[in-house]
């Protein structure tokens, strides 16, 4: 059973498109019998970009709620706020030492930036570290990777590498990527990638009546109600297909291609569709963000089991570097 | 009463210029009524430039029962381990959030290291973050700084201030330096300052048939036996002058005009005072040295109180940047 990590990061509630293209997906690969999953909420990682502490604290709720509504088992899965388990910033100490300059220095996430130079802050520069501790921390040995976290990898992998070599012993595991499956592309409300930052996100959290407000905004074009429209190309089908049983998109499309059918209707049984199919998701990330303690119960199992692995592997790493 | 916060290198046994340089003002610091002394071991900055287990952990030891036999009163002061309270690292993190990277690439201790980058490794460039979370999570007020030291206390301040700005609050005590007096320059046995690194040590704490030989080998010029010899150009009667009282002093410098007055007696009085002088400080620092279990012992204590301060200070911090 190969243990896999995959970090999350704590950007405030999921919409749409970080549900299709993130926590579906992860959950799934969590449930497979050949994978034990380590999935965390990288919240130190998010005070390199972000200072306000009460939206903090609100992203990271609504990040585990979500998860959690989504099937995360945190009997089958280790599912926890990074900042609870806080021996991950010394091991980052241990680590840092073994982490030649240049090969921060040369990281593309640090080069992207150097433009402007007195805007990084130290923390942006040596956060490569803190992800090589998230995973030599737990002996993780796939960690599903994009292409812009390839490098970061690599420069786990070297660290650890460097440390095991130095004291002659296998101390820490190295890391394979994993990388991710080809992820739906789901369109926002403009027609470009759903993304918070395009302001464009269908948000199946909102009540009925702020989401209903979202669907409606989808940009369609001006095909007449009474004349065929095309399916493939109109960004509320393309929603209604990633979300429907394969009889309700045929059903739609053969409504989109015979006319006298009008966005509006095609919105309404988007909306529908949303509605019904996440009516249970929905009602756990409420009961979540309505009650901390159930929340912080529902993390407990994993972050005690991380905090367990962490010190259990600090402690060999302190008896190896003489500490 | 002023906390003030003294951060000793772990570089092993002490010799006597760093029991006259540093061990004897600071002990003597740290009894006076107007200051709460904090002294810590900062064997986690020594992983920088040593890796080396067993040498870090006698080198630790031996700095411990050093300090120990000279007189730290563990009531009094809070003497600690630094990585045995490793909460630091948490606030390393914490502060780099806020501390500009050129902040750090702009330090002297970095600059002075950046001919040959590829040797210098993360955590050299980041230390004076960790040096800045030494300071800060234990609210010091006074610390005793030499001129190398100077911008790194700079450093801390501007990153504490940073932080208790943004958040409008005090939430760190911003140090002050505290310039440390003149301290005694102690010549080693080839006349140069005394210095590990020139291998001209004289080291009370070893076996007197060895402390003998180094006495032994200190330089002398050739005046004959007979004639009368000039105290003051001599490094065995410095050193003597250092450790012995005036009145043995005044009879030894009497000696040195009289004439008839060797140097292999000069050095034979040196030895006795040291071996005499000392007895006590030998005899605790062996004791020590031999029993892990007392030596722990006698760090309890400081390293208890210092745990909770730490943990209620990060308690703090957390709660005010959302962790």
């Amino acid at each position: 059973m190969a243990r896999i990590l995959t970090g999350i990061q704590s950007s405030g509630r999921p919409h749409l498109g970080n549900i299709m293209g993130a926590i579906l997906p992860t959950v799934e690969l969590s449930l497979a019998p050949s994978h034990e999953a380590f999935i965390f909420i990288a919240d130190l990682h998010s005070l390199t970009s972000s200072r306000d502490a009460a939206q903090r604290l609100e992203s990271v709720r609504a990040v585990a709620a979500s998860w959690l509504a989504f099937g995360i088992d945190t009997n089958r899965s280790v599912f926890y706020r990074q900042s609870q388990i806080p021996e991950v910033c010394e091991l980052t100490w241990y680590l840092s030492c073994f982490a030649p300059y240049p090969m921060l220095a040369n990281a593309h996430s640090f080069k992207d930036k150097s433009d402007n130079l007195a805007l990084v802050n130290a923390g942006l520069f040596t956060y490569p570290i803190l992800m090589a501790a998230d995973i030599l921390l737990y002996d993780a040995e796939l960690v599903p990777v994009g292409k812009d976290q390839k490098q970061h990898l690599e420069i786990t992998k070297d660290i650890g590498a460097a440390i095991n070599l130095h004291y002659k012993q296998p101390l820490f595991v190295l890391p394979e990527p994993r990388i991710s499956e080809k992820t739906p592309l789901v369109p926002g409300t403009d027609g470009r990638k759903m993304s918070k930052s395009y302001q464009n996100t269908v948000d199946i959290f909102l009540p009925k009546n702020q989401l209903k407000k979202q669907v409606m905004s989808i940009v369609t074009d001006s095909t007449p109600l009474e004349e065929p429209k095309n399916p493939e190309t109109c960004h509320v089908f393309n929603l209604f297909e990633l979300v429907a049983s394969t009889a309700d998109t045929q059903t739609l499309r053969e409504k989109y291609l015979g006319g006298n059918f009008g966005y509006g209707h095609a919105k309404t049984a988007l909306l529908d569709v949303l509605v019904d199919k996440y009516a249970e998701q929905n009602q756990l990330f409420n009961s979540y963000m309505n009650d901390t303690a159930a929340l912080d119960a529902a993390l407990k199992k994993g972050e005690e089991k991380a905090r367990t692995i962490a010190r259990t592997k600090l402690a060999r790493v302190r008896e190896i570097m003489g500490f």
